[in-house]
């Protein structure tokens, strides 16, 4: 049994018809949306490169850099839905599934 | 009026909890969530990188590639989770108002 | 015995004085410069995301792309060479070291 | 007038002998260069993500990350070159340029 931990089903229809108003299907290969999720995940890097880790942790606070956080988080996931869709991933089943594995990968220290 | 797009309350008490029984925390900031990110994205693109934009459409089917391509999108899922929490950033506003950004940088075609 | 293959300590020493002159050091950690890396290879992939195969190989001949695309190029090497620098490693060293390596596990075709 | 600051010509003729041994010239498109070296940045930056700025200044001292990130530092430089003779950019004049207008860009301190 799954458990509901994500729901992006609203997101993804939405992003289906944004790109099927623009024409941009041709575009979206599996391949080629993987690219511009790396493209989104380096804008959002490049806002913490010279920041301490002290300092990254008030970047969505920081006026600086608090829409340009925002903004590329939304890229990311935009391009992340957008991707799995292409492929017919349910990401909510991958999560089940990868959390599963990673609990037996990292057992929790029992004196926690 | 926010839309409710994304979901992802759930998972991310999902995380917290496996992250506090394994005392991570120290660990992630926002800084070095990002690079994770960075290295989940990488290894998501390393199956993709030697296919035709056509071979990349059945990644999820290919017996080679199901699992793998399952668990890297789900992690780059978890980690962005873990970012946006870490900066206190709500996914399901961020994403509204880069949805709205987007349709007025990019119009619809009027004839579609 | 390692053969010359890669010369690249002018371009280091013109790093290090531009550097200095700005008074960067202090920013130019191995984490921080493997993020700045990350982020000049963030910019790169977006040149290529929406272009087929083929019309990747005239990006750089293309007016519209080939200015961007030398600067990209520059830039990755520029913080790939400072952070091998601040890590103390010898680039011709690890290439020739990291060839011997991908000769052994990808063995060359006998009828090539 | 350029300044020979790097010098690849030797490592560009040893990868083009490698990869024509392999047939592997029908895969090394620049879009799929680009993706390579993206999946390569992605491994390079696992190795920091976790440690502290200090922490990772003695990566390649440690008998734990010294050879993966000499390797991973090679292997970044590796498709870097790969992907700059695909595109016909010449990796020296490209980076003389970039380098004036970064000086251009950012004055220096005359303090300095």
């Amino acid at each position: 049994m799954t458990e509901r931990l994500v729901e992006v089903k609203a997101l993804d229809a939405a992003l289906q018809r944004f790109t099927r108003a623009r024409h941009w299907e041709q575009y979206h290969s599996p391949k080629n949306l993987a690219m511009a999720l790396t493209g989104e995940v380096g804008e959002l890097v490049e806002i913490f490169q010279w920041l301490t880790e002290e300092q990254s942790r008030s970047v969505a606070q920081n006026p600086e850099t608090a829409e340009a956080v925002r903004d590329e988080l939304a890229d990311v996931l935009i391009y992340l839905v957008e991707l799995a869709s292409a492929l017919g991933v349910d990401l909510n089943e991958a999560i089940n599934a990868k959390l599963v594995k990673n609990a037996l990968k990292y057992p929790a220290d029992p004196a926690a």
